[in-house]
């Protein structure tokens, strides 16, 4: 029987419960599949600190390196918002993302039917919208040096380095432009290159690599006219690839546009390793309650079976699961609206698993 | 009679129609009220690059450093699009920017209720919609150095430098501070301080100032999560407040919820200096046809007599033959919808100024 190790990391909040209820998924598919899934469990972000005094301690830095994928929950809380930037939960986010090199953070945005209603766009404008953006997920202001608060004289400064080489660039533009040839063959490049010269930079790469790619219709966006379009006429994008900052903004706009975050799964990719997430944060207030919406992390957990994995019969089972789900009506709290069937996270991940 | 000195710079695509149709409004307030407008027209942008070989001619700055206002078209068109970062059009914003002191850019993203079927947004998430972003315009990844293309080895690395002093976050938090007071007292002020030092500072500074603003609530939001929540309830914000870049991006996301990009203005203030520009670019596409929206232009007219010459009077009597303009059904192309009455550049210009 074929077997997979991964790295189950919990972290904080609703992380602990999202992820149960993934796992509870990938145990029925691997019964119904023939697959062996090894799980193990490691320390992330708030926890880690409290427990270990680092958001990313060594011990599940070397589970991550050790095995075939990593399924995270989610990072942070109000109860380490008062730590200096450097010390936060989010590092442990950012440390693993750096170590495993996961350089493509590929972020679905799509509408489900029975959702349209609850996106805050009007029907017609986010109807059919299915893009995915491509963000680089290892270099810009995130990790650029020098970075700090520094003294000039009597006053402070605060200083960050928006920083790309070509090679970070070009290998996830290919990345992206490889996403966009086995789909609808659109990509559109978000930078700010009439004001930055990464940008400049970023744009002349992408003119390079289009070379290879002349299926692939490309197409340049300014990141606030982006900003823009993507609420204007989102059903005509298909593939975005964006640098880490801009991506970070833009792939958010993109969640909430869908009228479905609890939905969301990501998957960041490297060449060795991957970790996939659901794009929802930790979401403190409703952590514990049993109410939170599972279905991005399952929908995480199934991207890992396809992307890392390549089981993409398994995947397609928990996709089309999911979809069933909707169809018959069952929705969390964050999704509910009037005439639907109200469920907690359990009977959720039960329904689910139901129609597998 | 009381004489105000005004720049003028048209700048390029509709820059000119817009800017002269501004101008007709301003003479007639002139003469309706009493003042006397000097106008003093200055090249800026790829017109001032064709003719000067200057996307900013120490000529314009001059005269602009002489008027007691500056009211600006728009720049930049495809024409110059392949000229290297440095000699672009859009130098000639971010130059009079700088030298002008503009640290303030105020974006009002306000919904007419006639226009609300033509935001992207559905009806009850956009209804009531009345907020300003207050970008910071001076500084930032805008402008901080290093900047440029680097060699490392054989690889080129682009590299861009975000910084901000303490006074300068200090001064433009405080404008926005002032400006909540005057309005219904909630303060947004976004950030990426769980990542970026530099937002470390600038959430420290708000921080310090809320001290002596204690009747206005403060709320930090990060930018990723501001740029979901100004859709999913934009209604919310008061005034928002924000460094350079994320302003770009948030105050042309908050525009396009509004339905009506040709209908917003901005002011971009400094403690001598005050510019007034449409939010909407140069639209080359619909340059020179008669059709352009002239009505941010017109509005940003109006911020001009309200903030830089104290004429509240003739400001609101601009902004409510706006709205009655609006009211009687009167549309440009770029916001028509059926049953209204669609007119050009010049014919709403005649309108709004009948019904001065
Ligand atoms: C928590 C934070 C550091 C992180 C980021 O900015 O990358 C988050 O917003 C995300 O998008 O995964
Ligand atoms: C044209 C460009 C340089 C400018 C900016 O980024 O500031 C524009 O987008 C704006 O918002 O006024």
């Amino acid at each position: 029987m074929p077997s997979f190790k991964i790295a189950l990391l919990k972290g904080d909040g609703i992380g602990p419960e999202i992820v149960e209820s993934a796992v509870k998924v990938l145990q029925k598919v691997g019964k119904l599949f023939g697959y062996d899934f090894i799980l193990e469990e490691g320390l992330i972000g708030g926890i880690a600190i409290d427990k270990t005094g680092e958001p990313l301690p060594q011990e599940t830095l070397e589970l991550c390196l050790s095995s075939d994928a990593v399924l995270l929950g989610a990072v942070g809380g109000p109860k380490w918002d008062d730590l200096p930037t450097h010390k936060r939960p989010e590092r442990g986010l950012l440390g693993i993302r750096k170590a495993l090199d996961l350089y493509a953070n590929l972020r679905p945005a799509k509408v489900y039917k029975p959702l349209v209603p609850s996106s805050p766009l009007k029907d017609h404008v986010v109807m059919g919208t299915d893009f995915i953006v491509v963000r680089e997920l290892t270099g810009d202001v995130y990790y650029g040096e020098p970075r700090g608060i520094f003294k000039e004289g009597e006053r402070r400064v605060g200083i960050n380095t928006m920083r790309y080489t070509e090679d970070e660039i070009r290998r996830v533009v290919k990345k992206a432009f490889e996403i966009a040839r086995g789909r609808r063959k659109k990509l559109t490049s978000v930078d700010k290159s009439n004001v930055l010269e990464v940008s400049a930079l970023w744009r002349e790469i992408v003119e390079e690599e289009s070379k290879s790619y002349p299926d692939v219709q490309v197409e340049h966006l300014y990141v606030d006219n982006c900003a823009m379009q993507m609420i204007r006429r989102p059903s005509s994008f298909d593939v975005i690839v964006t640098g880490n900052i801009f991506g970070d903004i833009l792939s958010d706009e993109a969640a909430v546009i869908t009228g479905s975050l609890g939905m969301l799964p990501s998957a960041s990719l490297g060449e060795r390793y991957a970790l996939y997430e659901p794009v929802h944060g930790s979401a403190p207030d409703i952590a514990g309650k049993g109410v939170a919406n599972p279905i991005a992390t399952i929908l995480s957990a199934s991207m890992m079976l396809r992307y890392s994995f390549n089981l993409k019969e398994a995947s397609d089972a928990i996709d089309r699961a999911v979809e069933l789900a909707l169809e018959r009506g069952y929705r969390t709290p964050d999704i509910y609206a009037e005439g639907t069937k109200k469920v907690g996270t359990q009977e959720m991940t039960e329904v689910i698993i139901s129609l597998l």
